[in-house]
């Protein structure tokens, strides 16, 4: 199932048309006011879309990762906040401003590591500050400046995807981690969003996807979406990545990213810096994927990286299956942070970054 | 719930004393001829034994992991021999030996990478060509080889402990890989049976088990241990090894083996040469811990061991819940090798081997 025609946001299908994508994890139904997300918990079980007009239900969908992905969760934000406006019961632009404004704050501090929410955030709060003459004009400038966050990253996608096309040769075999396609994106995706683009050019790739323990996007999301989208894809879990490289299955890694700090240190889905140390050991060459609205100019390096800690639940079963006993201890960061010595070049919309990447970045990131 | 004294092995109380351990993998009812195995496809949901005396349920019992740990298929398939015996229809003592003789065969290749369980089939069928002049006697002679198979193990764990005891020092955080304790082996274990030895003597040690994925032998059943013999415990995932090695978290790897080449190579449970990798990046000494039966001095180096593929249902999801599409192809390799240069030492129930091995572990294998 997919969005039809105005059920959807209606600035995605112009740019889609030059990348066709079945997917959309997030959109915003401008009729009704509405944050319309793909439920990926239920992925691959069950296609089924929520609709959000409170903050509450949106700071949940966030935290359980109904919506996630860096630049999802960030245009999230944005529609979300436009759907909060539309069925306010303030009475005054003032008192409408305050209700935003704290609900800005509850969406941007869902998740602690990707920075793209609380770029978006940001985006949406100048839109407050305009002085509007009345709700309908604060709504619109909203509106405006959420379907712009939209637009950015789906052209991202392609963008990124055109620059990390030479990166392929046919025939390789592409190690990934987490889900960084269709569903973490507007558009393709960040990495896996560069295969699907490669792909669609007639190159010939073969996706190895690690599971990514504890919630198994790349089990569940990764191989739903290859499957989906026609794309070659083997699933592996987290401890086989060594083998398979050993192995020489693999030729590319491409990996997404939740945090870049100012000298290329990457934060992302946790697994993501041992996957780095197999590869660099491997001579296996590991590319990050991302829009320039996950780099953060203001961090020096990854070390001030704020990490998400989950719950141990997660580790000692998953969904639906409980095998490890409840007493035990578990440590479950969410994410990790690779060092920019093990990445071998950043994409992002801008171009390919190399290292060393803090010039490059910020280049890339002016506007 | 244990086995009460006169259920289980009756060779196992003595040789325990000095190595208290609650938990019976495999064991032997002498009375009524009968293996007894705890399935551990139910830990830590429930401690059910199953009482085996036909070699299909044998078979059964060891490719489903009901049984599992290299030490203990050896033995379960000793045991197990002998209940095929005192359950034998036949009506001499050729025919006996006959059945004994395809009952073995088909042991021995129910899981073709731990060498333990073709060792264990070779010592057997000795006892069988023994010229037994009755069924008695024929069975007499399988019980004597079993037990003298069991002591043996018994014996090494303990000494195996003995001899890894100065690897550790107090507070070390100890990372372990699948499950080598005393539900791999009789007696207290290989790898994870030596920090059982070093806390029991007042070493202050904690474990950091990666759970394992596919059949999450670390999340169900080193945890299960740890909680059962009180050595603290943190459960990770697979991939956040890295991390915990980055971070300090760890001084030591000790892990178990399926089989070690003459030159040090060594096969053992998928995710372990990933971990030695790791472990060698992050400076953190990598140990192997195995009984000499895990030895294979006919093959040179590791490129020849044979290596188990599984089924791609067990990565597709996991006990009960499944979360990925049914149509994705899998690679599921149950082992890999760890190559003799990323191993710091290989512990067995003769001493510390050191690099390199070729001349230690053939030394340690002389009997």
């Amino acid at each position: 199932m997919t969005l039809r025609e105005g059920d959807g946001n209606p600035m995605a299908s112009p740019k889609e048309a030059t990348m066709p994508c079945p997917i959309h994890a997030v959109a915003y139904d401008a009729e009704r006011g509405e944050l319309v997300l793909l439920d990926q918990t239920l992925i691959p079980w069950e296609e089924k879309y929520l609709r959000l007009d409170r903050v509450d239900a949106m700071v949940e969908a966030i935290r359980a990762l109904r919506v996630r992905g860096a630049p999802a969760i960030g245009v999230a934000a944005g529609y979300g906040l436009c759907a909060v406006a539309r069925h306010s019961q303030a009475s005054t632009v003032q008192q409408l401003e305050q209700e935003l404004d704290a609900a800005a704050v509850a969406l941007g501090v869902a998740r602690p590591t990707a920075i793209n929410l609380m770029h978006a955030v940001a985006r949406m709060r100048q839109a407050l500050t305009g002085g509007a003459a009345n709700a309908r004009a604060l709504i619109a400038a909203l509106e405006k400046a959420a379907h712009k966050l939209y637009a950015e990253e789906l052209a991202a996608s392609a963008l990124m995807g055109k620059h990390a096309f030479k990166l392929f040769h046919d025939g390789d075999g592409v190690i990934t981690h987490c889900n960084t396609g269709a569903l973490a994106a507007p558009g393709a995706g960040t990495a896996l969003g560069t295969v699907l683009y490669a792909t669609r050019r007639g190159m010939k790739l073969h996706v190895y996807a690690d599971e990514t323990r504890p919630l198994l996007q790349g089990g569940r999301l990764t191989t739903w979406e290859c499957l989906h989208q026609n794309i070659p894809c083997t699933l592996i879990t987290d401890s086989m990545a060594a083998v398979v490289l050993k192995e020489g299955k693999v030729q590319i890694a491409v990996v997404g990213a939740d945090r870049i700090a100012a000298n290329g240190d990457t934060a992302n889905k946790i697994g993501t810096y041992g996957l780095a140390v197999l590869c660099k050991v491997h001579r296996v060459p590991f590319y990050v994927v991302a829009p320039t609205s996950t780099v953060d100019l203001t961090l020096d390096d990854g070390r001030a990286i704020p990490i998400e800690q989950r719950s141990g639940d997660e580790v000692r079963g998953a969904f639906g299956a409980r095998w490890a006993p409840a007493e035990v201890a578990v440590y479950s960061p969410a994410f990790d942070v690779t060092p920019a010595k093990l990445i071998s070049g950043i994409v992002t919309e801008r171009g390919l970054v190399r290292p060393p990447y803090r010039n490059g970045l910020r280049l890339a990131c002016k506007k």
